[in-house]
């Protein structure tokens, strides 16, 4: 059945697929030694600057909370959305991994404001409280929205003064950068972002996530903090494969502009439609609305979605790579049947 | 450069990287809700019982951490050999998955024996020491020996009665088995060993360990355990599909097969070699041998391999799936050349 | 200075400190294996039913930490006021001693109601989020408000039959059987809690907490909890002797009745002043009341005591076993001097 | 019954005693602001010179392992001697506390020599494995013997150059000033030591130790670590006020002189009685010696001791600051009864 319901739902597009096959000859060295891998770091300072470093890791959950290790002590804080993956979405794995806690904030359509993050820095030096370290921005957000470039860029400002690290939960970052009309550069490194989880597996990868420090000094020891998280790949080169694929060639631009095309067009189809309210802005590859509830059941069982709240029926419509014309077309013929 | 430095330096089995391939078509649910997971789900039953619970990581720290996190509480410890992987090779991650100690013991060619085990059961009760709570064997060794069935059935019967759980690292189980002439179900199920790393990535595919539970009370709750620790997969029909392939139609013992045939090979060419000392039994696809300190450099102009030993000049030649009758010869001839 | 800053700011009380010089005679067997432990260990029998078991510890946050060590494993979470101590006094020791998530919920006076409660079980079952395992209730609570026996009944049975433990954070829980005119037996143990954290420091020891299983299951391995936690004493016998002298011959009711009659003669002298907001219940040994932000500079150079909301001047006014009538009197005439 | 088991079965100091209780008059404010812990701050400063910083604990697994906790990452390890309490007597809370592993180390009669250090340094940068970072030596040891200051300088020196912290774990530290006639500057701040954990309660206290940092760079954030490791007394001025009687007017030296005496005066009579085996250098105020197995059971009707080597029967017998003269006559007559 096609899906709506996530962009890891989706396979692997077919060119990186077919990296990883030609990565498939002979032997190779094991842990990063390889010249595949070699090569993407190479690729990520074309993206990044020539400071970033990067390293591979399995998933998104890991790509976050060893970005955080390598911020948090164990007695500190990361600011974060409420609604944040990381908060609510990991079972527990940034306090599993970091020992530290988080702090929830209130957000606007996944947005933290810089009023929101002023007013949480409470308590400093009072040694009975956890002492906010770093800020996580989700971009695009878990409502699909993004962070404008000045608003990044002010968020970095201040939390460089308070001596907060910026933490970018990036699952779908090349999403944004698109959106934005920017670079990854532009984007994060200019604006004084710490370190990027640079999501692959939602992207079109068949499973691979980069942690990338755009700020050296975080980087530090990070060698060993992957391979104690239990996330250091064998096999590098054919995560390396995958994202070379991905990166040179600018392969992830034109994923995310067919992501982000069928987003439109799916919001397009059914603004206006009645029964059907939008609720977030469509900045990236995800339609959120809140559909009758009666209508829901009907509806999945020709395409599977979320439904993100169970009281409101506000759903979550996700396009990815391999979003096709025909879907977008068929979901919304099927609501259209469903408004009469 | 052809390698015997491990079998991750091999890629992925052709069959195996097909079966991925062939997983790549429409959309799927995402974290072991699809087709496939349910296949290899079962096709882990057909090898070690019905009553065995399996559950995918992305790699061998990971699955012996997660597997020990399954057995111990943080005030209690691991017995398990000194050379053991998870003692020396894991940078500090079973403490840090676990919170708990390892209890390193003396090994006779890596296995434990029934005394030292014994032996190293000590102050029971006493608040201020770890509690043993697990045993952990490697099977095969980290020096390519394998414990006989009798042994494990003693370890374990002993186990079972001290109220220890038996864990099995198996990152080239297969070869065990092979070896042992036996089945997984016999070797481990039947002789009542507890949790068990499966090996995948060293067995030919491109990424993928499996934590089985033979016991199924360890595996209450290890889905958050899983997810909490960041392994969760979540394109998990890329995994499934590979260890389809490996398990359904015995490709696993075709490939241990292979690799312990070549290492017989490698062996027998070694045998009566002026310099070279052959150290352990070959049961499995290691050999493990002196050569002069000079030979080193020069050998490994033509193939990688591991120094095990900085004092001795104890050397890993280690085999895969992929190696070749040329790559034996090869070695053979150009060691033959420095014994001159 | 005299202080109504916190009941910790008062020394001990004569007859706890005279109780521990009296224990220290000869020899004695350390790490609780001493008479005055056993006996200790009755005194709290007797109070909370046979079936309860004790364990001393240093201090409240070790209390309430461990208690929570021997509820959850890492992935679980505890559901508890967002403005428990636990929550945001503690430094994050609650996730670093469990791994496990908080989840910080709404109150109303520092109570979580039932239906709090139940809205916050969500998402069973769902490996992404952190499992409910633990209700930490705060009894007396963070504002000196109390739980009724009804509500905490409700809230154990509607616990117990979600498999939910249920802890108190008592502190200062004597206060609480005092004010509500009971006992700890029918308070806690018949009204179904599992785990207390029994505060000694606060009520006139010279330092000492105790944690007390009314479930006993929950005690299973907990000596090593403690021990692995670094909150094992060496010389048992000086936190026994001071509990001793607390709990035999009902010296706890004496100091609770003494510091909640001098809360309630606080609370009636400031009853009706110009100026001054009483804003919180007084149910036990502390009076919130909103004054003026010039009067705090000039009232702390009498005594001292903290604002505990600096937004709205809130302010906690604690009294505790050696406050006088005259620290009363003195306290009320200068607010008296600056209503004018 | 009088024990030699262990220096924390006698009970405190009468001049220690008598000062908490002076510091029990009126308020003071709590965690460590009080004007008993200023002075305390002074007093470690004139043992250990101007820059110490010192930091209240309650136990000595607690000094230990927040000591290391302010040494180590997860991912880093220190060398200690395998028969060091941080190894096999704290049920595994240094790797609680840390995530990091313990690399424990063959010694001679307790001490760790500079050649059994350097031949632990192994595979530095090598990501699969612990990187070691502290080095922690008991002082005196476990076995009763110190560290000459030759030896303490030339550790340190080959630490420092390596870029390791040493750790001190001096539970009973005033005894080896004595012992080696030096000062507590001389021995460690002078040699080169980092973080000290600096004993009081098996020296006289009721309860309480304390965290020295030599180097005060390890200090910072430490008031954080203290409080989320759930060890920031409320009432310092209890704690502060012991250890001024301790440290001011040298008391120290006293209770060390009296207990080094009394295992003096043991040694010499146990020496050259028929069946005692006396086993290690008596340079602390412990006496090793191996008895006759049917003379223990005899003993113990009348003194307390620990058999240390239970396949030995090497005892160990340890005077503490209250041991009498009587104490050791008594003991002497009843084994010389036992040796016709």
């Amino acid at each position: 059945m096609r899906s709506f319901g996530s962009d890891n739902h989706a396979g692997a597009h077919p060119k990186i697929l077919a990296s990883l096959q030609q990565a498939n000859v002979d032997h190779a060295p094991a842990y990063g030694t390889d010249d595949w891998s070699a090569r993407a770091e190479k690729a990520f300072q074309t993206l990044f600057g020539t400071k970033a470093e990067s390293f591979f890791v399995f998933n998104g959950t890991a790509a976050n909370v060893l970005a955080l290790r390598a911020c948090l002590k164990p007695y500190e804080t990361v600011l974060c959305a409420e609604v944040s993956h990381l908060n609510v979405d990991e079972c527990g794995a940034p306090e599993f991994f970091t020992g530290a806690k988080l702090q929830p904030l209130p957000h606007d359509q996944g947005l933290l404001s810089i009023e929101t993050l002023k007013a949480a820095l409470i308590r400093r030096g009072d040694q009975h409280f956890s002492q906010a370290r770093a800020v996580s921005l989700t971009q695009p957000t878990e409502y699909g929205t993004c962070y404008s470039l000045a608003q990044i860029r002010e968020i970095c400002v201040w939390a460089k003064r308070e001596g907060l690290f910026v933490h970018i939960d990036g699952a779908r970052l090349a999403n944004a950068v698109v959106s934005l009309k920017t670079t990854f550069q532009e984007m994060l490194t200019e604006a004084g972002a710490d370190v990027v989880s640079f999501g692959g597996t939602k992207n079109g990868l068949v499973f691979g996530e980069a942690v990338v420090f755009l700020n050296p000094k975080l980087a530090e020891g990070f060698k060993y903090v992957r391979k104690q998280s239990a996330q250091l790949p064998s096999k590098t080169r054919f995560v390396a494969a995958q994202f070379l694929a991905y990166l040179e060639g600018d392969l992830w631009r034109e994923i995310a502009e067919h992501a982000l095309a069928q987003a439109r067009e799916l919001r397009e189809g059914l603004t206006g439609l009645d029964g059907v309210e939008i609720t977030r802005p469509t900045e990236s590859n995800a339609v959120f609305a809140k559909l009758p509830q009666p209508w829901i059941k009907r509806l999945r069982e020709h395409y599977f979605f979320y439904v993100w709240d169970e009281k409101t029926f506000e759903c979550r419509l996700m396009t990815s790579w391999d979003t096709r014309p025909d879907d977008i077309r068929g979901l919304i013929r099927h609501i259209k049947e469903l408004c009469v």
